[in-house]
């Protein structure tokens, strides 16, 4: 069956979406390769058919569904390979830590590396962008980015619960990745994408394995365009 | 095969470890019912036999362990009955959730409760508690506890995550209560033991959820004196 995902495209070709980067490692964990669809962000229209303005999208077949938790979800049940979750108490707690990430992580992610990704889009998605952001924390790009050297150690140190994980294991998931790692991952990922700031010192275990995740699935995250 | 759990145990027979209410939690989830010996936090030697100083322990036949984490584990290695992590990739993402209960949440509710905490043990574990507490953060326990009204508004807000969960299942593990869930409902077991101080508002999803988890193996964590 024909899978696509349609997700964030920038200039040359960058797929910066970091929920995107959730949909394609879980893709690729299950073996599957979708024909991926590049979108702008200040294009509403190219997603209209999903009933919904938000990427990433996947068409699976005659599905389709958007939320990259959801899309997980929508993998596990429908489709073979490595499972991303473990079954029903382990799905549980991916969304617990997805939840994690997005409302404790993201947050603090975003302000510090949100200027650079001026650089990566055309001038309609940068004014998009800018004006999203500049909006939801009342601030310039440029005065949310002002002290990310600081801000960046809080950061750090909010990771805590996650790098006390890879002390008696190689991943958040265990001795394998699964759903979560990805989850985790994608910040990484997207900030690798858009910016050359450096999130993590070289000795943190986090560090380690991020490597750990950009080796998964034949290079998958660290083949693509990055500036860190 | 004979199980004994080593917890503190307080005046008039208070079992406030926190701890320990999540291996209490455990053993029932696993329909196993120990002998419970109480030990006052002041007297190591009572537990000198672990070659360590920190309850709970399980005594299970010739086998001795300690820390909450790994009894759970020997638990759902060596005995029968519902699962407690539903597998390997639930097992590991229940050691995050433990290590972001134990890092986020925990520093915070210990200061707004360690003061009531005085109230329920006897005079030699009182000093020994008041020493480790006031050590650890450089106050006193009445300086630490000044300003709860206000600290715990800060507190709800680091729950946001697994509230985020209960929109969609009752428990943080799906459908059914897990270990996960034990981990957090420990933490306001331990608060409701010590101390009348209100750390939800009634209103909170979680406040459903820890009644949900009262009721749990015949009200056990509903049946002992607490004091909220």
């Amino acid at each position: 069956m024909a899978l696509t995902l349609y997700e964030l495209g920038g200039l040359d070709d960058r797929r910066y979406s970091l929920f995107s980067w959730r949909t394609r490692m879980a893709l690729a964990h299950k073996g599957l390769t979708p024909d991926y669809k590049p979108v702008r962000v200040s294009d509403k229209a190219a997603i209209a058919f999903s009933k919904q303005d938000k990427v990433p999208i996947l068409i699976d077949g005659e599905t389709v569904i958007h939320d990259s938790f959801r899309i997980a979800q929508h993998l596990e049940k429908n489709h073979g390979g490595a499972s991303l979750f473990g079954g029903e108490i382990g799905q549980a707690l991916a969304r617990f830590f997805n939840s994690w990430v997005d409302r404790t992580l993201l947050a603090r992610l975003a302000p510090m590396v949100w200027l650079d990704l001026q650089g990566i889009v055309d001038e309609a998605d940068a004014r998009h962008l800018r004006g999203v952001m500049e909006k939801a924390f009342g601030k310039t790009l440029e005065e949310l980015a002002a002290n990310r050297d600081k801000d960046v150690v809080a950061f750090r140190r909010l990771l805590d619960p996650a790098r006390a994980s890879l002390r008696s294991q190689p991943f958040i998931s265990g001795a394998q990745p699964a759903y979560a790692d990805y989850i985790l991952f994608s910040l990484f990922q997207w900030a690798r994408i858009v910016s050359p700031f450096a999130l993590l010192e070289p000795d943190d275990a986090l560090a380690a394995w991020r490597e750990r995740m950009l080796d998964l699935h034949a290079g998958l995250a660290r083949s693509v365009s990055a500036r860190a």
